[in-house]
């Protein structure tokens, strides 16, 4: 299958991919008395009385806005708010397939920090959440903080914190086959940028004791005189031991390598120099090292971002349920233990009679999982 | 039927009235392939390379903003954008239930005239069109104007323009049973906010002569001092024979009546001081007179925003059927020449031999009101 083509006539067929619905009947003048006016007066006078009322007559507690800027939209880079529609418009059906959450896809012809920051503010009342997608960083950084500081909804950037709940749960399922303990092994990600410095942060919440960050000039390390914000704070924080030097001087001896790079970073005698690794290779279209160059190299277990080679590392496992969660239960925030607990959550819907090296993960379509996460976090 | 009551359980039921809906069925592999990743990026790099794509591979062509900073709901006044979703839902599933227009509530957390255009303008990429509701006068004005200048996308503001558009259908059924022709009717409009100017506006631009604007103060004359810029322009198109004084000074002899004021403004006495007149008393929910009353006082017709009286005059009978017509044709403009259109096409919904003093206007039912108007417009 040509998914290029398929992708263009399925677009254009259907002029897009979302709909709005109505959960109302309007048949009658009663209807329209009832649902307009003159009754749609009295939820908006108890609104108007209680704020926290729009929770109990709107759409609020079930919609999230999925916004972007354009600025870094899949591999293809700074393509605007215009050709961002696409992946947003994706996002907000796999938000309602799998977990029934009501998600706008909000683009924002600005990728001003400040102005993205006051327009998402703005346009928040109608919202029970907000899905941040596809901006670049170090900006997605500061967006989310203030954000999450100034609203009094959830607030969530998907490409850092999706991601690193998936690869947790990779690495959690992984483990078992490998019989390690998440404290004992060691693991470098190539990529410093916004996923790469989540996961970062969740393996070590998770109790990963010595990560290496490294970016397209080394190890990332408290000699590195050349580092930005977002990476000088990561710089103090991890690579315990000092080590300097390129991803190959670092990577040897190391248990487990994760990309969220580019396209043939990791070379076979790399992975030859690791120590029984797991490797999560997700550079998309084109993974770090192809899963069958890693295995001839004497990896343990290989995954990456692509649905045509086995152990697909995706975060539609995560989002949906995720917000599912945060929405029923009316919570304000992503916490670490949440992000856990819902790692923990996917990774345990893989049974241990079915875990494999080729089967980590449940498959994206797997209906159990949302489920899975919303009671692990109903019972934190 | 107690519509309070009915409302609140309608609306607490069902938690709002909107949801969103895929147009893409995802059930296996492929169709999360093709509807996201890897197939999403084609339509996203056509779009990139030819901007206008948008409206092919995206649900922007059938896409509206209900946009409202909730300054100006209903009869209840500033109650802030929270309390204004109600309003704006119900809006949105009146677009698809009768136009099938996808709309969506933005209900903005500001009231500043800048801030407003601003945000309007950033969010505006994923939209076809942008229908502003509920923002009090004269701060409508500028935005809508503001934004008409710079997007490229049709903008409307209904409490204007489709108020505007269904007086005049009203009216052009009245004239045909009253035997008068619109170039001979003089006309006071009580009521100098939004929908009263543009109701002004329009009936000139249909063919009527004399028009007198009347607020709180009286009669709208160059020899007003203390008018606001918006009032101050129309004393220079209105009232041409310079009439000043109260309502009840300018009212007589006139042949229509026109209310978007408040409660009980027009009494038995000035009816009766009318020549055979047209009352449209649209006060909501008070009208300016009851309609028995009128009757009484010698009205020839009388029509309200009230749909337990007769002659329901609702915007609902606008809005799908122009926005539908403006979508289908990506028309850039809501012009005179349009509206004038789509009140002729509305009006003609009622067939001669059903028009009666006590039916002028299609049910807000009625579904071929919409059809008549795309029809109208696209023969424009």
């Amino acid at each position: 299958m040509n998914f290029n083509i398929e992708a263009l006539k399925m677009h254009e067929d259907n002029r897009g991919k979302i709909a709005i619905k109505s959960k109302i009947e309007l048949k009658t003048k009663d209807d329209l008395s009832t649902a307009y006016t003159p009754g749609v007066a009295e939820p908006c006078r108890k609104i108007h009385e209680n704020p926290d009322d729009v929770y109990k007559y709107t759409s609020k507690g079930n919609l999230v806005a999925v916004v972007s800027d354009g600025s870094a939209v899949l591999g293809l880079g700074n393509i605007g708010p215009k050709a961002a529609i696409p992946v947003m418009e994706g996002k907000c059906i796999l938000f309602k397939e799998f977990g029934d959450v009501d998600a706008f896809p909000i683009c924002l012809d600005t990728q001003d920090t400040e102005e993205i920051i006051k327009a998402v503010k703005q346009l928040a009342p109608v919202f029970g959440g907000i899905n941040l997608e596809d901006i670049s960083a170090p900006r997605c950084f500061e967006i989310e903080k203030r954000l999450i500081e100034e609203l009094d909804i959830p607030v969530f950037h998907d490409d850092q914190h999706g991601t690193a709940v998936v690869v947790l749960a990779a690495l959690i399922n992984s483990l078992k086959l490998r019989k390690s303990d998440i404290t004992d092994i060691e693991c470098v990600i190539n990529g410093a940028g916004a996923a790469g410095i989540a996961i970062c942060k969740l393996l070590q919440s998770a109790g990963i004791k010595n990560v290496i960050l490294c970016d397209t000039k080394g190890a990332i390390s408290k000699n590195r005189t050349d580092l930005n914000s977002a990476k000088a704070a990561m710089a103090e924080i991890t690579n315990v031991n000092g080590e300097s030097g390129t991803l190959a001087d670092v990577i040897k001896g190391k248990d487990l390598f994760i990309g969220v790079s580019a396209a043939d970073m990791l070379s076979k005698d790399m992975v030859k120099s690791m120590n029984n690794p797991i490797i999560f290779a997700m550079a998309n279209p084109t993974p770090e090292i192809l899963p069958q160059d890693a295995l001839d190299a004497g990896a343990f277990i290989v995954g990456t971002g692509r649905s045509d080679f086995d152990n697909q590392i995706n975060n539609v496992l995560v989002f949906p349920g995720l917000f599912r969660a945060v929405l029923d239960l009316r919570l304000k925030a992503f916490t670490e233990e949440i992000k856990i607990a819902a790692a923990k959550a996917i990774a345990s819907v893989v049974k241990d009679e079915e875990l494999s090296k080729t089967y980590i993960l449940p498959s994206s379509l797997d209906r159990s999982v949302v489920p899975a996460i919303v009671e692990a976090i109903k019972a934190l």
